[in-house]
Formats: structure tokens, sequence, C-alpha cells
């Protein structure tokens, strides 16, 4: 249903990360992003985006869109380093200090985020409009200090550990949370929606958030790494707590029904333009990867 | 004689990563920025403002001057990690993956390099004034694909390879001159000035980056573990090619001497009001570490 628009994110992203001199950094920056995400940001982004009535001759907001792809894949490179959580496999393929090394994989990382800054930012008719910068003062904010990189903080340091649900919660809301937070918004930014509207897209992509981290620790002890492109059980050997694990698998796929009725409850809140954002969302309640 | 702006910028920044939960990030992020840089790109940032008539009362100014010596510091975090050089001093004390640990420091360098962005970008006005805009998107490409990180790219490629006087100008022009050119010319769009100008405030900011470099190499060979801070002989240590081992010591200091001279030279014609610029761009010609 989506798919045209994901060819359209993705031969975006192919036109802005096509290597040029030092190709290096540009390839590696390319295996990690092309290897075959679900692009489930910037379709949240261009969604909420016409959710809200946005113009749709605005061709800036593919660069924010892609912007917030190339965050997403900086932080699973990271992620997947060494001293971080040791991964081979990323959706079935070698991941990135496997395909290159432990440094190309930092500047990769490193390159990326920065990257995806300079592509919301720059502006060659030099006007800087204000809703662009806004959209990327929430990003900076949700995959940062605010978001994503405390969420991951938090992560790293209760490995091995027993902690409670609260912090569990912390983790969860903010680590996943956060950049499909700062999708749905920044789409809501720069499609003009008033700030009653802004703070609707905003629970929606926290129920949304905690609902798609529920999912991923059911997954990880439901599925195989056949269908899920890595290791299943990989909680269980880095002894994470988990929703399962503190909750029990009956009551983890009981809230996260709730939690994504909820995002959807929302969502018909935004009105008639805001089918396909319901659809999408819709279709990602029964993900099995 | 710029103490007393160090001083500003010091505390500017102290406040800016004064620890809240998660703690242990905040801390990390602190540690390394707290450990005694020169804070060269705000302070060149800040002079380049008073440089072209900024407006004194501008407060903002400070977030970007601080982000920069963020994304400064989160670049030598990323450096000294084990997969890169693999350093255990920095500026006289444990690099950050030693006082801390990897993941840690990896993530350290990440929140960095994002606070810097959210810093430049938020405003609780909500005017989101152009110039702030077009001084952080300068700052993200000179600081990524455009500089810094692309330099970076390059220098870790290169390790231990013979290579020539092109490569090794590229390096050094993007990896150190990258910030340098990002931190003149913001303050110049932040204080106002027109195209031309910036234009110089980039030359010079090419000038003094080159010449920064191959002062660096200098000292890698006349200093000591001491002065420096870090150990001497390193470049020998990673067989790394550098501007003296490709040139000679002579050619090296006269070289920096002209590029240095360059750079004084272009500030002058900045007129009156770069008189604090030319004075601390003159303070750098001698420096020992």
């Amino acid at each position: 249903m989506f798919d045209e628009l994901i060819k359209q994110i993705d031969k975006c992203l192919e036109g802005f990360l096509k290597p040029v001199y030092p190709e290096k950094i540009y390839e590696a920056m390319g295996y990690s992003v092309m290897a075959g995400g679900k692009r489930m940001r910037p379709l949240l982004m261009l969604l909420a985006f016409k959710a809200v009535g946005g113009d749709e001759s605005d061709e800036r907001i593919m660069s924010t869109a892609c912007a917030l792809e190339m965050i997403h894949t900086y932080s699973l490179i990271h992620d997947d380093l060494p001293a971080m959580d040791n991964d081979d496999l990323r959706r079935g393929k070698p991941t990135c200090h496997k395909q290159f090394d432990e440094a190309t994989a930092i500047l990769a990382g490193d390159g990326l985020l920065t990257y995806a800054f300079q592509l919301m930012l720059c502006d060659p008719t030099l006007e800087f409009k204000p809703k662009y910068t806004r959209a990327a003062a929430e990003i900076a904010y949700l995959s940062g200090m605010g978001g994503m990189l405390v969420g991951q903080a938090v992560d790293v340091e209760s490995e091995g550990k027993q902690i409670d649900a609260k912090t569990l919660e912390y983790i969860h809301k903010n680590k996943t949370g956060g950049l499909i937070k700062a999708a749905l918004k920044a789409g809501g930014i720069i499609g003009g929606a008033d700030e009653e509207t802004l703070k609707l897209l905003e629970e929606i992509g926290e129920d949304m958030g905690y609902a798609f981290q529920i999912k991923d620790d059911i997954l990880d002890i439901t599925s195989t790494e056949e269908v899920l492109g890595k290791p299943i059980l990989s909680d269980e050997k880095n002894q994470k707590v988990t929703y399962v694990s503190l909750y029990g698998l009956e009551k983890a796929q009981k809230d996260y029904e709730k939690l994504s009725l909820a995002a959807l409850e929302k969502t018909k809140r935004l009105g008639g333009r805001a089918k396909p954002l319901y659809d999408y969302i819709e279709s990602l309640v029964d993900r099995v990867k």
C-alpha cells in the first residue's frame, strides 16, 4: 500500500548517498542505510504531513524525511558496535563494522548524523523558513537529550542489572519513542499544523514508540532468526530486563494491543486526511518483524 | 588577554552540561568538554562576530559558540577510541573511554554532536531567525561531509599507507580546517556580515586550519609529553605521513609562518573592529601546545 512512497524515499536516500570522494565513507553510510529498513520514520513523517494538510508541492520535505532515516541508521550502526550490543547481523546482513571495520562504522554513524542536519538545514535559496528549523530542532531534541540518546544511555547502563519497571519504561519510551515522536511532530510542523494538533501527533508517537518496543521484546522471544534477520533471544543472552521478562508474554501482548489501539484512536481524531496515516499505523500492529 | 571571554564560555558550557537524569551520560560529556581545551573555536566565532560589528546584546550567540566546542570535543572523544587512534591521554587526563568505558564514550560523542544542534536550533520564542539556521547549516556541512568528518575519514584510511602531498593537504585542510572555517563563518553570519566578508572569513579559516595542522605535526616532533599533555612522536608510532615527514622540519616551519601571516593579513582587511580577532590569531602563531 505504501510501496510507491517507500520507493520515493529509497530513491532520495540513494541520491543523497551517492559516493563521491572520499568514496569509502559514503559507501559505508550507504551500505547501512540501503540495507533494507522499513522506512517507518520517513513514512510516518510524510503521512503526518499529509494528515494535517501539508502542501504537496513542498519538495524540501523529502530532505527531512531522509534525514530521519539517516539518524535512525546511525543509531543502529553505533548500537551494533562491539563495545555496545556487539551484533554481527542486522536485517540479515553483516553489520557495518563487520562489513567494513570498526573505525569506519564509528565514522559512518557520525557522518550520517551530521549529514542529516546538513540536509535538514541547508537551503540554497537562503530563505531558511522557520518551519524547517523548528522541525530540525525537535528532531535534535528527540533524537538526543530528550529522547533516543538518553534512552540508549540508560539501556547500556542497565545491561546485566535488575532494573525496575519505571526504568524500563524510560528506556522504551525514549530509545524508540523519541525518533517516532520526532517523525510525527516534524511532519506536523512542516505541514503547518496548529499547536493542539502537534500535541496530538506527539501523543500518537508516544503510544506507538512504547508499543513498538514492547513488540520488539515479544518478537525476540516468539520469532525466528530467519524472519527477523537478526539473532533471537538476544535479550536473554545479554541478560536484559524486557517488558516480557518483567510482566510475562500475555500481559505484554495485551498492553501492546492497548497502546496500538490508543494510537489508532488518536489518529482518527486528526480527521479524514489522516486515513493513510491510520492505515499505516494499523499495518504496523500485526508486523512480524 | 582573552581570559574573561574564556571564562564566559566555560561558564556557559558548564551550565549546558550540568548533570540531570540520566546523570552518567552528562558526566561523560561534561568530563571531556571541561577537561581544559583552549576554546579556540568558540573564541574565533565570538571574535569574528565582533569583527563584523555583531550586536553585543545578542545572547543566543553563546549557544552556537558552545555548540562548536561540543562538536570539537565529540570528534576528539571518537578519535581517541581504541578502533581509531587508541589514545589513553588527552590534555594530560585519561581519555573518555579510559575514564568511563567504550560504550559510554561512543554515546558521549553522539550526545555532544546531537546536543550541539539542539542548542543551535532550539528557540523558545519560536522565531527561528534565518541567521542562526544558516550558521547551523554551515556548521553541519563543515563539520561533516564538507570538512571535518571527511578529513578524518581519509586520515583513518591513510594510516600506514604512503600517501601523496595532495591527500595530506586534503586531510589537513578538512580535518582541522573544517571546524575553524565554520567558527569564523558562523560568527560572521550571526554578526550580519555581507557575502564578501563571509568569503574573507572563510579564507582566514582555511589558512588557519592548514597552519594549525602543520603546527600539530611540528609539535609532535619538537615538543614534550609534559607540555602537550599527550604522547609525542605518535605520528611516527602510527606510521603516519605528516607535513614534516613529507617536506622536512624547516619547510614545515616556513610554510606554517607563511600561512599564519596570510591569515593575519586577511584579518587586517576586516578593519578596526577586527583587532581582537587579529590579536587572538597572532597569539596562536607562537603556541607551544
